[in-house]
């Protein structure tokens, strides 16, 4: 059967480099003793969370109540929502009818936020209490744990531990230092709500380029999200080659104007993440010298060395921040060596809410 | 009866305050004896693109075949894809299907591309030579459209003149200026074209910083887009005031951590647009001091001088750019009044293939 190419700009998702980045970090996270929950907040498709399941994965993470109700349906039943949500009176109603049949860890930090989670009581509710390891996001000073944890208890609810996203690993070298820090704070975060005459059972953390530095004994649980795809960002970093990325965007060049290169993938197919370090908006990943030095809703602008692909070829963007990309797609197509295999649903995208 | 509130983000559109924006585009075109042929990739609504042409729209611009898809399925017919799409051989079936019931012109900016196109012949089909005017994105130098002209007029294609995107607008003081340089380059492509031996009835430009810049007698239609609700790129351009932007993402305070506001709306709800000159990821509309400092997936970190909305609390946000904002959303609510109306889908969202 001979099929006709896919309208571009798509999102392909080469299935043996995904399920290699997948059980690459699966065997990281065994050997080093973590249990691994990783983020579908990445790929937000229950295809791809099965496989992370069967490779041995302790539950997944959400961002929102929106993706837990999603992988809720597709009948995962311990999630992790990693995010301080502030739980409305509408919310509550949502959050009870998912608390039916799932197992449900929600992220809080502050006690106002542990309160306002307390007008739902469940034996499959439990929180965990962010702090912030060097990111600056959301997330109490670890030293502080103690008094939201206790906050959480007094209210009603059970506290299983502490949590952090040491994001400010996105940076060049930045890692190894954020992975220190993240086993810094989580210590002294678990100190406080013991001293607060709490258990700490959980110090959960992790990011894709800090993954290869977790502190010994610093987690028990991490929640990587981007290692199954790979990213501009996680190429630039270092964190994954070239040659491991899993996804990218198939693009058609339209256009020769200024002696560059015009494709079709613009941030409305790449996403517009572009980080001050990045050296781009994103990569070619068959022409790494390349570099995508504009980005508008449906062009990019590539300057390109050497002679032009022709018009009307195709190429394969990497897009900077995969998840952001992600979650402007419909769909997800494999490829299996190359040729268009199955199509999964970004059953979540758009969740966000 | 009483509503329960909106699970946040969302995306909000002021009625009155859009229909406003339209109406003032629409007066303006008409005062300059300029057809107004709005871009629906911003809004990409069946239901306020049918608003425009009751304005008086001449008809509408897609960015897409995926788009004008949408809006033909709609009953729209008459449309401008200002885009140098490639056709392949599986697209030409498509623009065949739309080409049944539709008045469709298609950009185009090299001989390749426009001999490409031919491969679709119909009296509902005509093109346009896309010219760079100063964005240097695609579009030929505007002394060789007569050049694309003649090679798409050689392949049979009927030629209805020649248009550009002055995208260099979008930076501080440079409406005026990128509004003369757009004249210039028109007057020079449609020279050009008639040089060619082909005449040249139309000159299409247009975006929102310099629309109200337009040079006399340069335009015979204009394309902006961004007009209809405005975004943080605008307000800061002094494009739009604040007092009319007609479409904010609600968002929830759900963290004071660091002694900032972090609210739930992350660049999956707002997208992650942040050009250099802007001020920051996005403004809060009630607060024109605050700064969105930070932006990750799920989380705006505001910088906010004195004393912080309370956890829980609701605030507006004003997207940087309101077409990526806009494309990540399923719905518009529509408010009256600041209460919420209609919903009306986003019936284009993700139809950027």
């Amino acid at each position: 059967m001979s099929v006709e190419p896919l309208p571009t700009p798509f999102v392909a998702v080469d299935r043996q480099l995904m399920l290699a980045n997948l059980a690459r970090m699966a065997d990281h996270a065994l050997a080093i003793g973590v249990a691994l929950r990783p983020h579908v907040k990445t790929h937000k498709s229950p295809a791809i969370a099965r496989r992370q399941i069967e490779a041995g994965a302790a539950g997944l993470t959400v961002a929102t109540i929106g993706e837990a109700e999603v992988f809720a349906r597709y009948g995962f039943d311990d999630l992790f929502i990693a995010y301080p949500i502030w739980l409305s009176h509408e919310s509550a109603h949502r959050l009870e009818h998912l608390l039916t049949g799932t197992r449900l860890r929600v992220g809080v930090d502050s006690a106002e936020g542990a309160r306002a989670l307390a007008q739902v009581t469940s034996p499959l509710l439990s929180v965990a209490v962010e702090v912030d390891s060097g990111q600056h996001r959301s997330g109490v000073e670890p030293s502080r744990a103690g008094e939201v944890a206790a906050a959480a208890a007094d209210a009603g609810l059970r506290v299983d531990g502490v949590f952090t996203f040491p994001g400010h690993s996105y940076a060049p070298q930045a890692g190894e230092q954020a992975a220190v820090e993240e086993a810094k704070a989580l210590a002294t975060a678990a100190d406080s709500v013991r001293a607060a005459g709490l258990d700490c059972p959980l110090t959960s953390g992790g990011s894709t380029p800090s993954a290869g530095f977790v502190q010994p004994g610093s987690l028990t649980e991490m929640r990587p999200g981007v290692y199954l795809f790979g990213d501009a960002q996680q190429w630039e970093l270092g964190a994954i080659a070239p040659e491991q990325i899993a996804l990218t965007v198939h693009a058609t060049v339209v256009s020769h104007a200024g002696g560059r290169l015009i494709l079709d993938s613009g941030s409305k197919a790449l996403g517009a993440d572009r980080p001050a370090w990045t050296s781009g908006f994103g990569r070619l990943l068959d022409h790494p010298q390349a570099r995508i030095v504009q980005l508008s809703e449906h062009h990019a602008v590539v300057d390109f060395p050497g002679r032009l692909p022709a018009l009307g070829s195709r190429v394969r963007v990497v897009p900077n921040h995969v998840c952001n990309c992600v979650n402007g797609a419909d769909t997800l197509f494999l490829m299996d060596d190359g040729q268009p295999g199955d199509n999964w649903p970004v059953a979540a995208r758009g969740a966000n809410t």
